[in-house]
């Protein structure tokens, strides 16, 4: 086993979760081949950095990639990954799962995780499917409607006073003292786990482009990690072209990319609709930003108005999303791709986890006698 | 084109919806062979009434079978179903895709459906997705909140004001005469649709038994057409035993069944938190009754405690679904299988569907200073 940082370089050989220069570690880069296999982490057993214990998977990832007319009057052939039907219903269950087969192995008897909304009920979720205990850290201001679809599942859930960013570099400590392991939004595991985007995708279609909502940065990183590994493989010609989208009410990594500066600054007063990808002080951003640098990506925010008309574009085409998940497709508008391209777009989570945010749409009254003139 | 009513098996060659007899139709018999495809649509090619319209697909179908502890204190292995994982979150999509892709080629414009939860939302997503119009007839009682995750797909909804069990009947009729396609609940184009469910748990394993929740009949009849149409194109040995289960604040037919009355009668003052299977005036239940005779199977009816404690047994694997989804594993404990015994039990729909029925769970707080302390 080994890890590296892949900002300063450091190795390890152990599952350290962050580097000694406060940057996050990743694997080194795997490489293999594909095999026959009902799911993703049969067909990709060589990439993964543990041996999935699938006697625990709720049948996390294989998703569909569904073809959109979205991208129609732009030029562009639009895909979208649908990962709102994962088992708790948002991407972070591959990453979970993956991480949840360290813990086993390692002989944990108890994890955690910092989050208020997709990575909490994920991680209670599968702890309680592989019988661990979860201690579940919310913030303050995580509403009780929210952190029902969290309690639900059985793991301890602890509403924590204080700085909620402070938070995440805390669990971690106490965690490794308290031998309580804290698979966070950029845990190493979890962003294994991410890979089986890239490697889905690619199973299906070559993109020239992926849209990845970005607030940690976890899901970015697996998802260029994927596609590397596959591309160093000899399976995939070329590596897409990886496009972070944010919102621009909380946007550390594009702020950072446009002002040309090599670390991101905390986002202060974060403010949007967005609020999965809220994140003001992403773990992972200098990580992302030197991949953006590195590959000459782009970084790209939109507007709260922009993403709720993204987000009944989608549920327009039958998918229902959460804010954060409409980000990609508000961002394909401001982009210009060139005529023809295929851009995938990943939406990471259920719009049913947000609905106290969603606009109650018209209802109109019929009484039954009437029904054929109402129908009419 | 051949529809046989399956209580008088008076036949009809076009695609009406019921029988002059007034109970719903059924299309004939298909035989066929598998054939290797990603989708359950392709796999099962030869079995579809109406060919799959392939370019709407949200990637309904294709759903974990979960192996669960939960039968392991009965004796029995126990294997979940989880339709939760659908598009709009319930079994209703593989119903919905099929009956569309129906509609699309005889030339609709205009659906419609009568439902107040997972069907309307379901109509509403496919019929925007397919560009066709969409009509949905909501019960005067329907809460606003749960209208919500139907209207964001924007198809029309209207809360009619009436006796809600006369609607069904008179949506079809004024639908035939408006030429608006009606997809209710036992749709013979829908319950085809479920036939996918039988077929992708034979891909996997041979059940001695599946519990099936059942309101308006619709999905007990598709699934028990699959395993036979399975067995008479010699694809498996035999038909698993059927259960359909009920709650006891509603069981129409689970009550006629054991008074050995030939057809149901309504079930005056329904009441019980499964909401989804509430349906008091079943329109396929004379259908299942006749089944459930003939195969000598049987039909179970649970209370509202038990419903809640599968569901929290359920949550407990990872699986948070609605109470409706949550009979089938409520059910097993009153049924005395054999040991040793297969059993499949469908999740029809996803718990975030029905959030406000879910108990809070207890959460602690902790000041940051103080977290060692909390988490130890």
């Amino acid at each position: 086993m080994k890890l590296i940082c892949p900002v300063c370089g450091k190795t390890y050989d152990k599952p350290v979760q962050r580097c000694e220069c406060g940057e996050p570690v990743e694997f080194e880069r795997f490489k293999g081949e594909p095999y026959i296999g009902r799911s993703v982490w049969e067909r990709f057993w060589d990439f993964w950095p543990v041996e999935p214990a699938l006697e625990f998977s709720l049948g996390e990832g294989d998703t569909p990639l569904v073809k959109s007319r979205l991208g129609e009057e732009l030029g562009v052939k639009l895909y979208l990954k649908n990962e709102t039907v994962n088992p708790t219903w948002s991407f972070k269950d591959r990453g979970t799962f993956l991480a949840m087969s360290h813990a086993l192995k390692a002989g944990y008897k108890t994890v955690g995780t910092v989050s208020t909304g997709n990575m909490a009920a994920s991680v209670s979720a599968y702890a309680t499917r592989a019988g661990l205990k979860a201690k579940i850290l919310v913030s303050e201001s995580a509403s009780d409607e929210k952190l029902k679809a969290v309690s639900v599942y059985g793991g301890e859930v602890i509403r924590v006073l204080g700085d909620y960013g402070r938070l995440y570099f805390e669990s971690l400590a106490i965690g490794e003292k308290l031998g309580i392991y804290f698979i966070n939004s950029d845990n190493p595991f979890r962003v294994e786990g991410y890979k089986g985007i890239a490697f889905e995708i690619a199973e299906e279609i070559s993109p020239d482009y992926v849209l990845i909502p970005t607030s940690s940065g976890g899901l970015f990183r697996g998802v260029v990690k994927g596609f590397i590994e596959l591309h160093e493989s000899r399976l995939i010609d070329r590596v897409p072209a990886l496009i972070a989208v944010q919102a621009e009410g909380c946007s550390p990594i594009c702020r950072a990319f446009s002002e040309g500066k090599a670390r991101i600054e905390r986002f202060e007063s974060p403010k949007t609709i967005a609020k999965a990808i809220a994140n003001p002080y992403p773990p992972s951003g200098n990580a992302v930003l030197k991949f953006l640098r590195e590959f000459d990506w782009k970084c790209v925010s939109v507007g709260d108005d922009e993403i709720l008309e993204a987000q009944r574009k989608l549920a327009g085409e039958g998918l229902f999303v959460q804010p954060a998940s409409a980000t990609g497709v508000a961002a394909l508008r401001k982009l210009e791709l060139p005529e023809g391209a295929k851009v995938v777009s990943i939406l990471t989570g259920s719009g049913l986890k947000t609905l106290n945010d969603t606009p109650a749409g018209e209802i109109r009254e019929c009484r039954l006698e009437e029904l054929e003139k109402c129908l009419g």
